[in-house]
């Protein structure tokens, strides 16, 4: 018994063990053929990635092989494909940009720190069971923030296509840069990067109906066309040797070492952790939000499920293993996932395959890439990141919900103008803030009864029957610190606008919790209700909540009586002849509540 | 019509007109009295608390000048006294100190620039309506808080007792400085100090019975009891000059400048207010919640109404007057208040006559203060907060409520340990914390009917009936952000466990509302359902709610119907051959939803 619940335990925490205990031959086939096709996919997008991030572009490839394999290990996705992405690898350029300048040893320095800080964050977490922070982040703060950052990126890889250099960490910035120097267009570069752009935009729509009509299966034909920016990645490589376009000013990715990835080791200077330890929080919660919603995704289809606290602790691995091979940080993407998933890979297996598919690659691939033009993969950043730019979202937000639109406008606005870290902060906050504006305004409403019923309805909405000396209020909320005040103000502002009345009762059936500021609020409601002669009762609370007040002196002191339906209460207070009623304990004592 | 709504406007952001109106002979005499009695209370107050904040004691009197005139024409609350308090004393000698020397010109800038800044915070939140933001300080937080400021406090005047000199900004700083310098004790100090401090401390409960049994009516012996300080005051006065105790090491008060308040200017530097700006905001919100919990209460107990978002503006012109007449950060006092509102206190005139007394005490009264010793007003300042120092709520809220007693213990602990702004910071923290845990898992249950009645009850709480293909699933709580993630969860794990399910019911009657990541949710929900052959179905869906799904897409992909009653949905359901439901134009165009 013990043993086997030792053993669940272990499960949880290496979802390897259970998976693992299954594997067999045909599960090992759909995992390798699953690894074969997002290695091929994976290749230029983490030297694409890599340079987004302002790294040379052996670190996407080192960023792409021991993560893979811990998550692996910790994981309990069984499709998602971790490495790096886009709008991480933007933050990451940021955070490292604000410490060092590109190309600096400073620079790597702190791209390997984020990622061992963001991993211990994440693992963390994980261990503290705080995945539900990820809540702070709503929909439309999230849809937001993607569709600031794919506008970003895809702003910030258009240099490349042109072939010049222009800065910027903002919008109004980079659209400046991009704007003085234009003239410096290189037209060599701009012969490769727009013919790859276009290439790339219509294998994304085309390619797939064009196999198909070659004869190929749909399904081949789907991840055949996977494969487009392999296929413009050989096309520019033969484009430069054949036009030597490296004379003609052609920025290449040239040489990358060969070889494993090195052992690296994270910064342990207190001075530099200061600096990126609020950075590296952010981006371990936009990452953790994304590959959750991709992993939930995915388990969904399959009747699979994920453990949310679990996923903190992979992918807190897997971004220490990142910063010890020196890489930057990671997390499950999109696009690579669903590849995954629909070239059939069963078990996180399929993601250790990839690890020795890029492994494979940077230890005799890499010379191959000498000739590579960046402006290729500025091409696959900016076809890639504008599928993430959502244009319909703030008229369906505005048409249903003027809070969440304000949170998602004010997401994407800061995202632009001062960049993804304030953008991220910002959209928290906005949310936050309507939230608790909301929920400092919870809804109530005075009920009568509904004729011949023991029903009792909103007086506004329903012709209801009621008595001028008896007030019935429905509570629609939990009573917590964030409505106490509005409790007071409310009971008190409704009991003096009704002269007449001398018994009020707060019918709680949907009160599922009064925490102590609520209990506070309570007992300042009874004793000036009570001043006034005026009984306070309750009717309808629930157990739970009833055995929490048995447990303080309320209970002795209210003014009035606990029923147990809203119809007995109502029934006997407005038989009520005005004298005051009797104490709580003459109930109690009779069994009565 | 026009001029009666401008005039009504104008009263709102000038109560004094709606008073002033009524004002007449006998309530100036009621006003002027309460003045008299709350001036001679202040002037050892003022004196103390402004040497508690580390300031010349005459800017206490100046900040019990102006400030009480401009609350007095814009504050709602009538009997509220406003001017330095111990809390908010010690928060500005912690801001204050963090950039400036005590006794330097820079000090002094700060603690004006504080004023200023916090009036201006306190002003803008007032027109921006923002007075919500006060919620987030819950009960437990606040008292902790108090509870923690008077340890503080009171640790901090023990040194003047004992006539040496101890520093520290927390509490086993203070401690241990006070060890290490205790064999310094100054005899002649402690001879007056400790003898204040007892006489003091009996002031407080054994003046009035004492006072009665002289043959006083018991108001007039309440009210005389309240000058004890003023006579502790004198009498130390007398005994320094009878015994010449300054040439034996006893610190006095000295000369204290004479005449009205000086005009000051704070600073605009924008780096000292970059320093300032967060605990400023903390001065405002604490200085806020005091004020208004106190003048909340005092209403009440007349059926008066104060209207928070006014007394922001009303303390922010309060602030800004001090920060112009060289003062420091005030706010409404608990202790002054009460006896303004006993005195017989009619309107906001007393305390424009309070200011009056004081300005005349600064003209005429401060050379007699000169042989005043510190130890005097040290004890004024331990009396009074002792009384704040709350030791019965820890274990109250213990048994109450987990969660209150952990933000409670945590402010208390943060406050000694770490000082003032952190503990208000780790408070608020705490309970944000707590309180999303607790939101992002809301309360829902599986519903079946009670038999023989159209209700539906909790399965696991009554004895109801059900069906195996029906799932009926009350959700007792607005669906937000916060518990999106988890209504997906709750939702699909439900349905994962019962296989036998067809059609899942959400009983709506107690979701408030619905955001924009609610609805993802429920579309998602309703896809996974969907791929499972599973229709998805609401019932009593409010009306609100209900409209603004109207505004989206749901209702057309909705994998099943909305129904009006939970009877009515399980009766037809639970009657479902296992075909697949009409799409819900069916039943729209029918008029049946």
């Amino acid at each position: 018994m013990a043993d086997k619940q030792r053993r669940a335990m272990l499960s949880a925490y290496f979802p390897i063990l259970e998976w693992g205990r299954t594997y067999n031959r045909s599960v090992l086939t759909n995992d390798m053929m699953a690894a074969v096709i997002v290695t091929i996919m994976l290749i230029p997008q983490s030297l694409a990635y890599a340079l987004l991030a302002g790294l040379p572009p052996v670190v996407g490839l080192y960023a792409s092989i021991l993560p893979l394999v811990l998550y692996a290990i910790f994981g309990t996705s069984r499709t998602l494909a971790v490495g790096p992405v886009a709008v991480v690898s933007l933050m990451t350029a940021s955070a490292a940009g604000a410490v060092a300048a590109q190309g600096t040893a400073q620079y790597m320095e702190a791209a390997i720190t984020l990622a061992a800080l963001s991993g211990v964050m994440l693992a963390v977490l994980g261990f503290l069971r705080a995945g539900f922070l990820a809540n702070l982040l709503s929909h439309p703060v999230i849809s937001g923030f993607i569709t600031a950052s794919g506008i970003l990126i895809a702003t910030s890889q258009v240099k490349q296509i042109l072939g010049i250099s222009a800065g910027g960490d903002n919008w109004p910035d980079m659209l400046g840069g991009l704007a003085a120097t234009i003239a410096d267009t290189n037209p060599a570069t701009l012969a490769i990067g727009i013919p790859a752009t276009l290439f790339l935009f219509w294998v994304r729509k085309g390619a797939k109906p064009a196999l198909q009509r070659l004869g190929l299966a749909p399904r081949t034909a789907e991840m055949t066309a996977k494969a487009g920016p392999v296929v413009a990645v050989a096309l520019t490589i033969l484009a430069v040797l054949a036009f030597n376009l490296d004379a003609q000013g052609v920025k290449l990715v040239g040489a990358i070492p060969q070889g494993l990835p090195p052992f690296a080791v994270p910064s342990t200077d207190l001075a530099l952790i200061e600096r990126l330890w609020v950075p590296a929080l952010l981006i371990s919660i936009i990452g953790f939000v994304e590959s959750v919603s991709v992993a939930q995704t995915l388990a969904a289809k399959r009747r699979q499920r994920i453990a949310p606290d679990q996923e903190l602790i992979g992918l807190g691995a897997a971004n220490i293993a990142s910063a010890f091979s020196g890489g930057y940080p990671v997390t499950g993407g999109f696009a690579r996932s669903v590849v995954n998933f629909d070239a059939g890979a069963e078990t996180p297996a399929a993601g250790a395959f990839t690890a020795v598919g890029i492994a494979l690659a940077s230890l005799f691939l890499t010379p191959l890439l000498f000739n590579l033009p960046v402006a290729t993969l500025a091409a696959t950043i900016i076809v890639a990141v504008l599928s993430l730019v959502d244009l319909k979202t703030p008229g369906q937000l505005w048409r249903y919900s003027k809070a969440d639109f304000a949170a998602h406008i004010v997401t994407i606005g800061i995202t632009l103008l001062a960049g993804v870290e304030l953008g991220v902060i910002a959209g928290v906050g906005v949310g936050l803030l309507l939230y608790l504006w909301r929920a400092s305004r919870p809804h109530a409403a005075i009920v009568g009864r509904v004729p011949e019923t023991e029903h009792f309805r909103n007086v506004e909405r329903h012709s209801v029957f009621t008595v001028p000396h008896v007030l019935s209020i429905r509570i629609d909320e939990a009573l917590t610190y964030l409505n106490a005040r509005w409790l007071e103000e409310y009971v008190l502002e409704q009991t003096a606008d009704r002269p007449a009345v001398r018994h009020v009762i707060l019918m709680c059936s949907a009160v599922n919790e009064i925490d102590a500021s609520g209990l506070e609020s309570l007992e300042a409601i009874n004793h000036r209700l009570g001043d006034g002669n005026i009984g306070l009762h309750l009717s309808e609370v629930k157990g739970p909540v009833m055995d929490r007040l048995k447990r303080t002196h309320f209970l002795d002191e209210l003014n009035g009586k606990v029923f147990l339906s809203q119809d007995r209460a109502f029934t006997e207070l407005s038989r009520d002849t005005g004298e005051p009623p009797p104490p709580v304990d003459h109930y109690l004592a009779r069994g009565m509540i």
